[in-house]
């Protein structure tokens, strides 16, 4: 893995861990590659101009610290796996929302049309079982598998809820667990060896709550950009008719933002929604959930006393790295 | 099941099977209504048209009858999870062909819009695996998820090589393989017991036949029509730059083939090309094809007297279905 291309917190936790996690983090990132690579030029352009944008590879590293260094290959399979229906996901989120950019490159759907996204997405994501299927167990698919209905399930309902400024706090909390939250919790029990227990009950309440609180923030950082820094334009939520917790928060505060038509929004339109929106302080009362949710989560690791200290310390780093990322 | 909805072939293999294989059919399609009543109303309602449409079943059907009476809830549950990958596919192929119409009635993409259609194959592909994952092995979710890459990637070679006319023979072949003829392998083999030997060989090599045949004989409909049998109007394939054997074949016999603009053509023009394709005789030569394919199936089964007879007679009830189907 390219260190330079990696955001600080991340960089923070590698620089931690001794050398193991480093060294499974790159296998992770090899076998990402090599499964790109290994299914044709046309795809390699595609799905390879998703990977190598990168992202924080934050799954894989939950993967990884949650097993810890006496996990074998089967740590860095499942690591893998998780990370590639995230990114299969990524490229359908694109298709959906028509996206243009993605961590400020081109997407899937923008590169190649929508007919070819659909089918990487479908195809990053058969790989995701695949990995799986070479040596991992039936719990393991569960997992997965029920971490990726949950996917699908969030990506419906934020589409029912597309263009409604009536939707509650609670019904937005709970598409963000389907959504975001599944999938953090799934990449902390996924290696575990053990089915139930103190362990698997912390790391669960663990993954739970610093995945709402990544969504939270990511939905934050919608608002208040900047482009340089989120590489996409600010307000695209907005655009899509996705109405986040911001919004929700905001219009309780100011009148004026009761009688919305996202529907004829425009860029410049967006734009100025997002000026209102921070203008009532609620994304540092957002923000403000969020951090609560990380003490939470490292709380519950402490609380439960399920992991020994080292691990447990490189855990509350990428937890913090979360809130740190968004600061 | 309603059995007066069920397509004669696959009634006959239903009448001549004892009582398990209609009964298990049964459980099969209860499985499914259940896991699609049981995402909430708006899926219900997406998903259940395609369900409702119905088909065949004829993927669950081989893996029933490749696994015999005494296979128990394990054969029904990858039963259902190859029907899910299938109709998983089906969603994304409409969306991928902004195609109005299957089997008669409006498609997902169609009712929904693509967002919808592209969350609801992510959502019925998961659930696929989440089937396996309950009570599966590893080697059950390798076959799968090889036979969705495959998908995919069948998916990705018919999208590079749409409006191409001069793919070759070979090319098309190898695309029906990945696109058809790997699920219908997977779907024999997916409830052995053994991972190998000489009744897994023959499974295979029948799956892949008939599957092969079953594209073969799905792209001369497309050609043949009429509307009124296959529910969606003629010369689709070529409205959608798809290059299938007929007109590859056909291109050879008639030169006024060999100059085709597909991009610039409309319905009318479409149907022009499919009589034009149909009076080289080429779809006979296609249909021969596909039912050679279908014998070596059945000799494949019993070459290897793999399989009591009762059991090669259904499965060979099944192969002769699907040339039935189309004669």
């Amino acid at each position: 893995m390219n260190r330079s291309a990696v955001p600080p917190p991340v960089t923070a936790v590698l620089e931690a861990a001794d050398a193991w996690l480093p060294a499974r983090i790159e296998a992770v990132e090899e076998r990402l590659r090599r499964l790109i690579e290994g299914h044709g030029e046309v795809l390699a352009a595609d799905a390879g101009s998703t990977l190598e944008a990168g992202g924080k590879r934050l799954r894989p590293m939950l993967v990884l610290l949650s097993a810890g260094p006496a996990a074998g290959e089967a740590a860095i399979r499942a690591a893998t796996a998780i990370e590639l229906v995230h990114m299969a996901s990524l490229v359908h989120d694109d298709v959906l929302d028509a996206a243009p950019l993605r961590r400020g490159r081109p997407t899937v759907v923008a590169r190649s049309g929508r007919h070819r996204a659909v089918a990487v997405g479908d195809l990053l994501f058969s790989r995701a079982f695949a990995e799986l299927g070479a040596d991992g167990d039936a719990r393991q698919v569960e997992l997965l598998s029920g971490a990726s209905v949950a996917l699908a399930l969030g990506e419906l309902a934020q589409r029912r809820d597309a263009f409604d400024l009536g939707i509650s706090a609670d019904r937005y909390l709970r598409r963000c667990e389907l959504k975001t939250a599944r999938l953090f919790e799934c990449a902390c029990l996924i290696a575990q060896s053990e089915p139930a227990g103190a362990r698997i009950e912390a790391l669960k309440t663990f993954g739970r709550e610093i995945g709402l609180a990544f969504q939270l923030l990511d939905d934050v950082l919608d608002v208040a950009g900047p482009q340089e820094r989120t590489g996409k334009a600010r307000g695209t939520d907005l655009l899509d008719g996705t109405v986040t917790l911001p919004l929700i928060l905001a219009r309780q505060r100011d009148d004026s933002l009761a009688e919305l038509d996202l529907r004829s929004l425009d860029a410049a339109g967006a734009e100025a929604i997002c000026e209102r929106i921070a203008a009532t302080g609620v994304l540092e009362e957002v923000r403000d959930g969020a951090r609560r949710r990380v003490e939470l989560a490292k709380r519950a690791l402490e609380l439960r006393r399920a992991l020994e200290p080292g691990r447990r310390q490189l855990l509350e780093l990428v937890a913090e790295g979360i809130v740190e990322r968004y600061s």
